[in-house]
């Protein structure tokens, strides 16, 4: 519980509508995308850097905690307050500062929608390059405190690869600036980045400078469609080991084509098993060169069904497919855990392998929907949370399936954080001195731990 | 000084014949690419990674400090020992310990040297982006301890990009595994890019996994003269805001040009006060068309003599007049300091009237080199450091310069670190609050400083 007095001193803050304790507003940030629900005590939406800094001041004092969230669209329970106090949307900070396009580079506060600055870049000629299944919703400042990616980080890169600078605010209320709007830097310890990624234990990011990209002119989609899922894997070495680096080649597996199958009006041949997605962007000539590269690679390995969509309304359709799925899930089962098992990309046979084997051993409900081109996969586990002996089970799932992963060199996340969702498997990935490295850092940033605390960094596992 | 009974240490550690205190062998280690020497007490070169771990164990404890070096290239005065101690070489650490092509990714050791690894990788159809134009002698471990970049970073970025995961030594001695081979990966704090440019203060590298990339297809270079400087920059801003992005765009100016003519058959017209080094890559349809496109704009800012080379061997020879720069210094001055100015890109034309002026005030002898389409200036000032009235004005000069750059929005660095060479200026780019952090973060790596000291993060400026 948070005193009246501290209440009514971060209304002085923020203005009196901006702290939440009703119980209906309450439970409306009880939750994010994973499954866990911890009611906060307060919610407290500040409007600028000072008042993030003021109530970051009170709350060290008084030794409050405090979990920033964009859109809470996390799939990892990295935005709930699993050890009470505030949570602190940053959603009322949703300005695009600067698109800087000479430069490459703009500048916004945390809230701003990916999918809104996609869109004020578009008449630039200019994108960002992260595009997360949630682009529609989720933030920069989210995407950036997960490190989150999306389909085109096989050629565009993760949430690290666009950031260029932030503002911060550390757990005492002191306001920081670092990195510049240089697409070069090698001045200085490399701070940005240790609070991408950092899933809001470090400091609350207030502005972000982040590198654009012109916008590609030409892309195509291709759907190819396989009867043996191994095929499908093979055209995605084959095309990586062509040399090829397509913007996006994300594979579902039978389960999820099983799903989608006639929704929205996606139909898929009898008989598949696999759906590879592969896009391709930049220059015309190159993009068309590659279509036939890849479609010539898709035959090499028994692909049942090509097609490549010739305009951009077929694109769509197309992703269109791919896209539904998120829609399908909330149809189907209560609730949807998605994990984020990451291998080098050439172990992506054995892990589809793999998945499939748990969820049979597990007798669970599994599908796959992998960025098939990074290694990074996320087996989509339809269960119900209600039910604990199938929820130990999807644990059991979850434990056996990081442990392949990780045994392949791969990691915990690919895009998605370890939040709550995987605390109890960082001691699998990380050696007893990188996590104390990782620990003392967090105790330098924040000693009083009142940054998003419960979770693997200031819990012993 | 190192007593006696702690040389023999090392050399139970190294064997007797790597630990090197002859005055001629501390002499060959007393000085790298910037111009102060100082000369080590002892030069100790381990073979492994246990070696460097007992190494730092004792130094830890004895409190004797270690500079860790690669080929000594940097041009900032990060790898001599500017407090005594000993020089640390990564030299006998040269293995390519994997070439994993088809998860584009690479492991070495620090001491293998940025060409061996292109050469080895070349084979495969793969490159490692970052191209220092040390790269024939400089070493990974040092071009990831710089964040060093080179031409080509303005399409493929620097070390930073680059950079996978790390196998680093503590102060204490401490081994630490840090990142993983995966292209994407958002599992804990980014550990691996806090030692990419923390020029060797916070532990030493002993293994890197490296990002890899598939060779471009087709190259172009294309060689562009002007008469006017404020037309070369104007092609550069008009070249990025038309949405190219080529693999390098270099500009020299008139002192660069004047001193290179005839150098190795390199021939500029009469009139030449500007030259453009410009080279595309990637799929040759694309090289093709971009190369039309930037002959277009060369020509439409008054390029008085543009060359396209037509095959590798014409190619070689442009890029030949751009790196000849090099030889051309050590025949005019007895010392060559090379700044390292970066600001955002479209800022250069002020950057450079800016140079020209303070050449001007405080007559000097100075030549431009610039990666021109990153914003990043290497004015190069032709000096002789036992000439102590002109190196206060070389001071003066590059005071002068770093405020400028910052006041344009940019950074002490764009790929050279800050070393001895500007840790007077730091406070000029970073906030009390951002320097304090980074002491913080030295004090809980390093506690007894013995890494590398006497720079910008241990003392106070």
């Amino acid at each position: 519980m948070i005193p009246v007095a501290i209440l009514e001193i971060l209304k002085s803050i923020v203005g009196k509508g901006w702290v939440l304790t009703d119980e209906a507003d309450l439970a409306a940030y009880a939750f994010d995308g994973f499954c866990m629900e911890f009611t906060p005590d307060a919610v407290v939406l500040p409007q600028n850097t000072a008042e993030v800094s003021a109530i970051l001041r009170i709350a060290n004092r008084e030794k409050i905690n405090i979990v920033p969230r964009g859109a809470g669209t996390n799939l990892s329970g990295t935005s709930v307050a699993r050890r009470g106090g505030m949570v602190m949307p940053l959603s009322r900070m949703d300005r695009i500062l600067e698109i800087d396009g000479p430069n490459r580079c703009a500048v916004v506060q945390p809230g701003v929608v990916n999918a809104d600055l996609q869109k004020a870049l578009e008449p630039y000629g200019l994108m960002y390059g992260p595009d997360p299944s949630s682009w529609y919703v989720s933030t920069i400042g989210g995407n950036i405190s997960l490190n989150a990616a999306g389909p085109r980080a096989l050629k565009y890169g993760s949430s690290r690869e666009h950031l260029l600078g932030l503002e911060v605010v550390k757990a005492d209320g002191t306001v920081i600036k670092i990195g510049s709007k240089t697409s070069k830097n090698a001045a200085g310890y490399d701070l940005p980045h240790l609070f991408c990624g950092a899933e809001g234990t470090l400091g609350i990011i207030t502005e972000a400078t982040v590198r654009i990209i012109p916008l590609p002119e030409a892309e195509r989609t291709i759907q190819a469609v396989y009867a043996n899922l191994d095929d499908a894997c093979a055209t995605v070495s084959k095309i990586i080991a062509a040399g090829i680096t397509p913007s996006a080649m994300d594979l579902l597996d039978q389960t999820l084509i099983d799903l989608i199958q006639g929704y929205g009006g996606v139909e898929f041949p009898e008989g598949a098993t696999a759906f590879l997605l592969i896009e391709t962007d930049g220059h015309p000539a190159t993009v068309k060169d590659e279509v036939g590269k890849i479609v010539n690679i898709c035959n090499a390995y028994n692909a049942i069904d090509i097609q490549v969509a010739r305009t951009p309304e077929e694109n769509e359709i197309i992703w269109r497919a791919r896209r539904s799925i998120g829609g399908v899930f909330s149809k189907v089962c209560k609730t949807m855990i998605n994990e984020d098992a990451t291998v080098p990309v050439a172990s992506l046979p054995a892990i589809m392998k793999t998945v499939l084997k748990l969820r049979d051993k597990h007798k669970l409900n599994v599908g796959i929907m992998a960025h098939a081109g990074d290694g990074n996969l996320h087996p989509a586990i339809m269960t119900d949370a209600s039910n604990k002996e199938e929820m130990q089970r999807v644990d059991d799932f979850a434990e056996d399936l990081y442990r392949e992963t990780l045994k392949l060199g791969g990691s915990l996340s690919g895009e998605h954080g370890i939040g709550l969702a995987k605390k109890q498997f960082v001691s699998m990935q990380f050696t007893n001195e990188a996590l104390l490295m990782m620990r003392q850092i967090k105790e330098l940033f924040d000693p009083n731990n009142i940054l998003n605390p419960g979770g693997y960094i200031d819990e012993t596992t």
